[in-house]
């Protein structure tokens, strides 16, 4: 009767720790944020010193580590492994779990991971990822602590809460698909506007790129970046309403014609400014033509007043215009560039973004 | 000792439950389907005749019904109640669960609802639905089945299940948000394009309407109506390839101009087909310019052999251009546009969706 009543007790156990680990999985739609709880977490319900998720790469028949915790990160991220091949394969094509109690006792073990990771296994338990039926990758723990065996019910608790696993990598995968189809639509249009010039041709993507580099150096958060990149993705969306006998004049504009295209960061704002959720872009996309010193346009902001967001994109925008051939002059060299952008410092640009941005040009481009 | 075993079983039971319940939960980030399998799941479990969630519109301080199943459904969406109203109201004002075994013996109790609904409530069970310490909505089950009352532990397990479907609610509508940014920023830019020239302005967004009107017509799928209303909000992309002096050129085309103009289908499926997510719309972009008899462009396709999609959008497409005023002719009235489109069946259009979209007009703009 008594050991009846601690084994339905420590089922209890069992069943809170997965309904507190199902909560935990959904708290966050961040797939990287997902797999490091996801791995926590096995580590310290299945007691197991290590721990890595798989998925599948569908085309080339593989599985390949989605994470893995710790300093052997890196080493093991470029790993591959062959579907059917050591434990981890046999259980992807296998799609049932497996208890390895002694890995050097099983033929399947295949130790070319420990070999790159100087990490010993002793034993192992694997579990497939299902989602409707549907295999989408392995999960793992590696070695018991203690010196102990992972054992029949390790294996239960686990793949039960493999279920919970499967089902959050799925949905944190959907939505970061989606995020990705909608940035690449945005960009895929706004490059069609850039090659309606032939001198602006890629010109949005690479300021893209320069913008990241300094947002990277001045260390914004994940959503900072996220929000600098949409930001200079679309800051010159505007020019769809630009005509074309300005925006691809084959030489200097006139002043009517200059005065015109000044206008192209309003338009930009009036075309982001109804979506609710980019609200927060458009004092980004309004300003990206203000200078420091307070000279530029639209509204002859200065200093700190202008937002970061424009101040970056700013930078980023003028060291690709110098950089590209016009039609009335070539473009300049990079140290050129940098030159010029240095010599603007404090009158055109933000001093400190400037700095940023020049150390982490050499930084990347040396 | 027996009772005491008993008892964990229950507990054991439950625990069980609420994990099938994260599980089915988890299962989509629909938010429609997540709400019907939520409420059918907190009947099931609960064993409640009836059950339903709100959401709270924070602007204006109010609670209002985001589903209810059965036929009462639509009578009660329009129902909204003030925070602290009412039990639901008291629920979401003191984020507090609240058993009321008889609603007549309770003074919060508020029969608004069931004089408009016909339901006779006798007992509820109401819980808040919380996300990361934040009330995001309440959840309600009305009337224990059987003349039974609900119980202390049945306020338990249902206070347990809300943070399932609080999680799942939230993370559902995550999802929904996004997708609703990434269709409203796509149409946005379009929208831009369009308003390049005054007389397209407005088209593409009311192709979207008389392509949905259609694809409802025709009883598409959720899916289906999706790709249908994405493939119109995009099928004029191409148009950013197009220079202004064709694109907006008051009056008719010259026939090297026309020739220019006619490439756009092709422009728009360069733009839109590098993305590997939309690459199933291409068809219908490239082909909405083609003809059931074959006499169209690019192509020359014939009949069934032109994509589903490009042949509702090219019904669509005609009737808001016959309908909208052109620089060299002004626009016909709706019954002058539907014979021309009668008119213009099997050889231009295809005979069965023009009769589909003729009834859906007919019937949405009498």
């Amino acid at each position: 009767m008594k050991s009846k009543i601690s084994e339905l007790k420590k089922k209890i156990k069992n069943l809170e720790s997965l309904i507190d680990a199902s909560l935990v999985f959904s708290s966050t739609l961040d797939i990287d944020a997902l797999l490091d709880i996801i791995l926590q977490k096995a580590e310290e319900l299945m007691d197991a010193e290590a721990s890595s998720v798989f998925r599948i790469d569908e085309e080339k028949n593989e599985l390949y580590f989605i994470t893995a915790r710790g300093e052997k990160g890196k080493e093991v991220k470029e790993i591959r492994i062959p579907m059917g091949k050591g434990i981890v394969g046999w259980v992807a094509q296998h799609k049932k779990p497996l208890l390895v109690p002694d890995v050097t006792k099983d033929p399947r073990w295949f130790s070319g991971v420990d070999k790159k990771t100087k990490f010993v296994t002793r034993s192992i338990l694997a579990v497939p990822l299902m989602v409707k039926g549907k295999i989408i990758g392995v999960a793992e723990v590696l070695n018991k602590r203690g010196n102990k065996k992972f054992t029949k019910e390790d294996l239960e608790v686990y793949s039960a809460l493999a279920n919970q696993m499967a089902i959050a990598i799925e949905n944190a995968s959907l939505y970061k698909e989606l995020d990705e189809l909608f940035l690449s639509s945005i960009r895929a249009i706004v490059e069609a506007i850039d090659a309606k010039d032939p001198y602006t041709k890629g010109h949005s993507a690479r300021v893209v790129e320069y913008a990241l580099l300094i947002g990277e150096g001045m260390k914004l958060d994940k959503e900072g970046l996220k929000d600098l990149e949409l930001s200079a993705v679309l800051h010159d969306v505007g020019k769809i309403g630009i005509p074309d006998r300005i925006l691809s004049k084959p030489g200097l504009l006139n002043s009517e014609e200059y005065n015109y295209m000044k206008r192209h960061p309003e338009f930009g704002a009036e075309i982001v400014g109804p979506i609710k959720k980019l609200k927060n872009l458009v004092p980004n996309i309004l300003h990206h033509h203000e200078k420091y010193d307070g000279t530029g346009y639209p509204m002859g902001l200065k200093g700190k007043n202008i937002p970061m967001g424009a101040r970056v994109i700013a930078i980023a925008d003028s060291f690709d215009a110098m950089t590209s051939d016009r039609p009335y002059r070539p473009k300049m060299q990079t140290d050129e560039a940098i030159a010029e952008i240095k010599k603007n410092r404090r009158t055109q640009f933000d001093p400190e973004i400037v700095d940023i941005f020049i150390k982490a040009l050499q930084k990347h481009f040396p």
